[in-house]
């Protein structure tokens, strides 16, 4: 994975534009059933219209000494996301007003766009926009808009079942590790994992998309097809530090996604910081809004905006994400879509109890106890079989692991007693 | 409030008859808007009957001196109500079986009335009652039964919705004044406040009726109107004396009615009474009736029943009911009223987050920390702007003030991001 | 009740056979309205087939000296259920492990049945077997099976309302007492009283059938008619010892059976042992089973499968059901069939509160606290008679003896105040 996070760490990318591309043709690289879907700029989406794309070649700024003393090439959180052309000698005072520093973090490029109106400016470490004394500079934004398409990446992976489990992520911020890369990263594993399994009993519809305008877009498209058959899923983010797990829950607070998705931190994790839908801040925005209202929680190591490195430079592969903490994130939606795949409604072919004795599992001397455990187990299961309780609700009723209602269920199943609904 | 008490004090009201129109004639003063509706007497009204229009021109017992020692005109609960005609001399042992007092209540006339079996009959405080001692008494009460109408008071305050909130007093006690008098002075000046104040979101039914029958009449021709409309409303009566805040729940208890009223009692009063419905006994009866179901709750002072002068002669003004006290009644039903006038639902008008840069309350640079604590807001109501929670309730949800959430509720309207149901 | 359990103590019931036939004929006899339902035998019952007639006229073990060392006529648990016919000269070593016996308890014989798999075996005390040592024995079973009818025993009593309760006992265990016979005589003490009860409310469906296969058919005949009728039911069995007291939930756990079971069983019990649906282990397992959803309970004395003596010859009368116990056994059922039977759920007959006046409940003189106990008692009655709450939650609601509030009701329902739905 860190391979693979290395590999995108330099693309610019935005809400649009070549660095999204260059970021889709990889993860195609590693999942070819990767499809492009695209949205045509100026497209209206709900409340929203879909922006131009931006391409920037160069950015900078030189001293008196025609030395670069800002090069976005460099650094691609030099200039900010969607900033417009311009080419301009500057005094030193009026520079400083168009540059971004954060004082408390003086060696941070702190991470800004202005999407939505045209303006243009440059971000630099604090301690470096103080040495910022000379008489004039002369600065330089080669950037342009255009027509085209924003981009969205999809991949479906169809099960036995037209029901779906859905993941989303982000692909809008250019160099930063947790908040970006890391939820990329591990996206494209799971898919790669999902993908290389047999006989899913579930649909995965993994998606890659600008954040908030992309899931907007896609929502539009596709939000009431989704509304009926997603049974559960997550936003994927900052999933690549070791530092902590935390779970935001969806909009609702009780669904699928936020039951199985806490058991498993319970079950994987020593501890895990449990947000409110307050802290919310990324994708699950749009998903659990009103009238949309999908089963979306957020399974992360350290959530956005809780960890200093946050929107700046310094969010970077090595000191911020690991090999460690990207396992963590990783095994962590594995775990909970291993247990979301075997989740399964069953419900009794037959009115009253089947008759085991001809299927073997009923001894066929009765005695006191000869209902053994095992017998017993299926006739428990049975009971239980309205397709109204998931077998994880059914392993929490009769207090026994997953794994064992899991594998007596598909016993029931092979035996013809029950189908799953 | 006190002087408009006073002059209601003297007013022989009853179920029908001259000091009901005398009552509502002094309620028209003060609001013009009040109209008069009309039942005719002998109209079946669900399972009762209007009675017959009763008038009285005097009643008053002499002793052998000619003095009178009782005089329905010095006190109109001297005779019991609806008595019907009587002329006689009687033995002061027979005389004594017509006479109502109360042994532990020397002093006070007791309420007495015989509304559907025609009775005859004088009330009379214990001491004086004692003195009845001549061998014979000469008695009159000349009053008679006629037809007409059962008459009641509507003021409706119309609001940008039909939605509605109810209020209900009744008029139908003599000379009492906290079991009266109050209830008709706050609805009278809750009125008055309404129909000063503009653009009313809510519309406002205020009823000013005889107890049961007059509610029970009214039902029957709104009922079906009513269920469908109102959302809140309460029972005034009790609500003049400075003793202590009660609140009586609606048949349900858990309704828009009784949250909002418990909250302004636990908000403005140190503490109050929390009875039960089976402590109830006033128009809620009827109001709260199963089909009926109504949420309709009682915020009051001290309850009907629960204080020792109640339904006597000793229930007056100055003693019992002050100017303190009325105002302490006023001021829970305003602050209620206000807080329900101030109940939106809100829905948001598009599917997904709106794009609020375009509306300027997004930053158009967006860095970290840019979504500051009023975009928050905004984005936190959005979120619950389902068309189920009401701004109470988010308020709650959000743990900010109802002011803070309704000016933010209003200032989304403005912005056309929501519409209220 | 201890004689007619003596009555059937030697019949060699099963699952069909003679045995039964003669059962329900005593049964018949205590209860003339009993009729008989057949089921052919190889008829398909859901998942189920009804098995052949199984008739058995001898079953011994000779040895050597030709004495019979275990005879079927002596105790009809000797011989396996459902053995098939054989006759043989047999090793002391073969003849053994036919033989079941149980270590633990050396003096009881067990009871074995081998009713869907064609075997043949003995039961005999542990004490016994070991004796077993010569090199020879013959033995014998002359049992044959045939085409017939499966049995079931049907008192339907009729009440005012199709809505029914159900009681059902089991027919198929041989001599056993508390786990067969108890509920046999208890069920059908409950029946002869029912049937003496003149104007019953409820109509009452009374079963005896043998255990699983019984109900399974009976349910296969009539479920979509119980599914609609049924109100509550238990399943009655051990009913007979006195040693303790035992509920065992249906399995929605919140149904009308168990609310007043309960109930019953605090108030006329020290102290009673809660079981869960897990525990179950006779016909409740099918009448609750997902699909028919009976709200069937179970109140018994000590349950199946907890105490020693359970499914072996020493379940005895005397030792373990005992006159006290059957007695406690039926007092519970009975209490909460009275309990059950007084179940009304009462609508207002008018919107508003009724007229009373003119019912003479209302005093016609209406004067301070002229509302007595019984005229408040009717009033709360009405107020809550909205057809969802039973007479039993609204005695809890006001907090009254369930006798004093069904007096009410039916004293409101000939007033015409109210109707029962």
């Amino acid at each position: 994975m860190l391979k693979l996070a290395k590999k995108l760490w330099p693309l610019n990318r935005s809400l649009t534009g070549q660095g999204n591309s260059e970021t889709l043709k990889i993860i195609k690289n590693e999942c070819n059933s990767l499809k492009l879907i695209k949205f045509k700029t100026g497209t209206k989406v709900f409340d929203w219209k879909i922006p131009n794309i931006w391409t920037i070649k160069e950015g900078w700024i030189k001293n008196k000494k025609k030395e670069k003393i800002l090069d976005f090439k460099k650094n691609n959180l030099s200039v900010i996301g969607y900033s417009a052309k311009i080419y301009k000698i500057i005094s030193a005072q009026n520079l400083k007003k168009k540059i971004y520093s954060i004082k408390k973090l003086p060696n941070a490029i702190p991470y800004v766009t202005s999407y939505y109106k045209k303006d243009w400016g440059f971000c630099m470490s604090y301690n470096k926009k103080k040495k910022i004394k000379d008489a004039n500079y002369e600065i330089f934004i080669n950037s342009k808009f255009k027509k085209g398409n924003l981009i969205i990446g999809e991949i479906l992976i169809p099960g036995k079942t037209k029901k779906e489990i859905l993941l989303s992520t982000y692909i809008c911020h250019p160099s930063m590790a947790n908040n970006e890369i890391s939820g990329i990263v591990v996206t494209t594993f799971l898919a790669k994992w999902l993908l290389k399994k047999k006989n899913l009993k579930y649909t995965y519809r993994i998606l890659f998309l600008p954040e908030t305008i992309g899931s907007i877009a896609y929502l539009r498209k596709n939000y009431k097809y989704l509304k009926k058959n997603v049974i559960a899923g997550y936003n994927v983010t900052c999933v690549g530090d070791d530092r902590s797990y935390s779970y935001l829950p969806s909009r609702k607070g009780n669904t699928l996604a936020d039951t199985l998705g806490q058991h498993v931190l319970k079950k994987y994790t020593k501890k895990y910081k449990k947000y409110s839908w307050l802290d919310r801040g990324s994708d699950e925005r749009q998903y659990c809004s009103p009238g949309i209202d999908l089963p979306i929680a957020s399974l992360m190591r350290t959530k956005y905006g809780e960890y200093k490195e946050y929107h700046t430079s310094l969010d970077k592969i090595g000191t911020v994400v690991t090999a460690k903490g990207l396992e963590g994130g990783f095994k962590i939606l594995k775990k909970t879509l291993e247990l979301l795949e075997k989740q399964i409604f069953p419900v009794s072919k037959t009115l009253c109890e089947p008759f085991l004795t001809k299927r073997k599992i009923y001894p066929t001397i009765s005695k006191k106890n000869s209902v053994n455990n095992k017998l017993k187990l299926y006739l428990d299961i049975l009971s239980y079989s309205d397709g109204k309780n998931s077998s994880f609700e059914i392993s929490k009723k009769l207090n026994f692991s997953e794994k064992k209602i899991e594998k007596a269920i598909l016993k029931l199943k092979k035996m013809k007693l029950i189908k799953i609904v």
